[in-house]
C-alpha cells in the first residue's frame, strides 16, 4: 500500500470507496464498500454482505455498523491475497 | 442511495422517517420507522417489530433502543434487496 | 403518538407518568410507571413488576433501574398493541 | 411514596437510612440499609445480607457495592409489597 | 460503625489499615489489609489471600486489584459477624 | 531491548516497522508489521496473518485492529525467544 | 514493604524493575519484570512468561499488556511467600 500510515485511522481513510472486510465479535463478517467512519470506529458499508465461513450469507445493502463490536477492518484486496 | 454519506451518522440522518432493520447483540432484530437517534446511537423506532429468523415475533409499538446493544442499522429497503 | 420525537429521550419524556415496558439484557422484563430518567438511561419505575414470558413474576414496588443493563423501553400502551 | 421523584437519584436519596434490595448481575441480591451512594451508583449498605432465592445466605455487615454490577435498587418496603 | 458514611468512598477511607473482604466478578474473593484505593476503586491489599468457598487458597502478598472486576468490599470484621 | 521504556506506549513506538504478535480476547492471534497505533491501542498491522495454535491460519494483508479486543502486543523477535 | 503506599499506583511504582505476577481475566497469568505502567494500568513486562496452573507455558519476551484485561498485579516476591 503506497499510502503512508502514520495513525491507525489513516488506513481507514485510505480505504474509503474501496471494499473492506469487517470482522465482528462473535465471528460475524461483513464485506462492503467503506463509505464513512468516525473516531468510535462506527462505519458505513455500502453493498454490505454478511459472510459465514467466507461464504455470502445475505445482502444487507447500505448499513451502519457500531464500532463497539468490531475486531478488525481490512481492505478486501489485501485480505484476498 | 443518492445522499452523500460523509460520516456514519449521515446514513442514520438520511434514514429518518424510513423503515430500518436494527440488529442487536444476541441475535435479536427489530424493524421499524426510524424516528430519532443520538450520538450514543440510542434510537427510537415507531411501529417496531421484533423479528426471529426473519419472521415477525411480536409488535412492540414505538420504542427506545439503547445504542449500547446495537450491532448494525440498515435501511430496510436496502436490507430487503 | 402525537408528540414529536426529535431526539430519543423525547420518547422517554413523553412517557413520564405512563406505564412502560423495560427490557433488560438477559431477558428480564419490567413494567411500571415511568417516574424519572436521566441521560445514562437510569430510570425509576413505580409499581414495577418483573415479567417472565409476559407473565407477572413478582412486584418490586418503586425501583431504580441502572441504564447500563437496559435494551429497550416501550410505552406499554403501544407495546400492548 | 410521597417524595417527588424528578430524577432517578431522587429515589436513592429518599431511601437513605432505609432498607433497600439491590439486584446484581448474575442473580445475586443484597438487602441492607442504604447509607450512601454516588453518581456511579456505588452504594454502601449497612447490615447487608446476601440473598439466594429470597433467603438470607449470609450476613456481610457494612459493605461497599460497585455500581457497575447493579441492575436495580428498590426500597425494601415496596419490594415486600 | 461509628464513622459517618456520607459517600460510598467514606467506608473505604474508614477501612484503611484494616482487613477487608473483596469480592470479584467470577466468585473469587480476597482478604487483606486495605492500604490504598482510588476513585476507580483500584485497591492495594497487603497480606492478601485468595479464598475459595471461604477457605484460604493461596497467599499473594501485597497486591494491586483493578476496580473494574470488583463487586463489593467489606470490612472483614463486619463480614465475619 | 536497548530502548528505554518509560511508558507502556514506548514499547509500541519502538516496535514500529517491526513484526509484532497481537493476542486478542478469545484466543485469536495475529502477527504482522506494526505500522501505527494510537492511545486507544488501535493498531494497523501490515502483512497480517491470523494464527491458530501458533500456525498461520490465513493471511489478511494490511489490517486495522481495534484496541478494545487486544490483550497483549509483543515484538515477535522477543516472543520467538 | 517499606515503601509507603498512599495510592494504588504507588505499589506499581515501587515495583518498577522488579518481577511481578499479573493475573488476567480468564485465568491467564504472566510473570515478568515491570518496566512501565500508565493510569489505564497498561503495563510493559520484560522477560514475560505465560503461566498455566503456576507452570511456565511459554516465554513471550518483552510485552505490552492492556490494562483492561488485568485483575491483579502482585510483586512476585510477595506472591511467592
Amino acid at each position: 500500500m503506497a499510502t503512508k500510515i502514520e495513525r491507525p485511522l489513516d488506513l481507514l481513510n485510505a480505504s474509503r470507496g474501496k471494499e473492506v472486510l469487517v470482522q465482528l465479535k462473535g465471528d460475524k463478517q461483513y464485506v462492503g464498500t467503506l463509505c464513512a467512519f468516525d473516531i468510535h470506529i462506527n462505519v458505513v458499508l455500502d453493498n454490505a454482505k454478511e459472510l459465514l465461513d467466507g461464504q455470502v450469507k445475505k445482502s444487507i445493502g447500505i448499513t451502519f455498523l457500531r464500532g463497539d463490536t468490531i475486531i478488525f477492518i481490512s481492505p478486501a484486496s489485501t485480505a484476498a491475497k
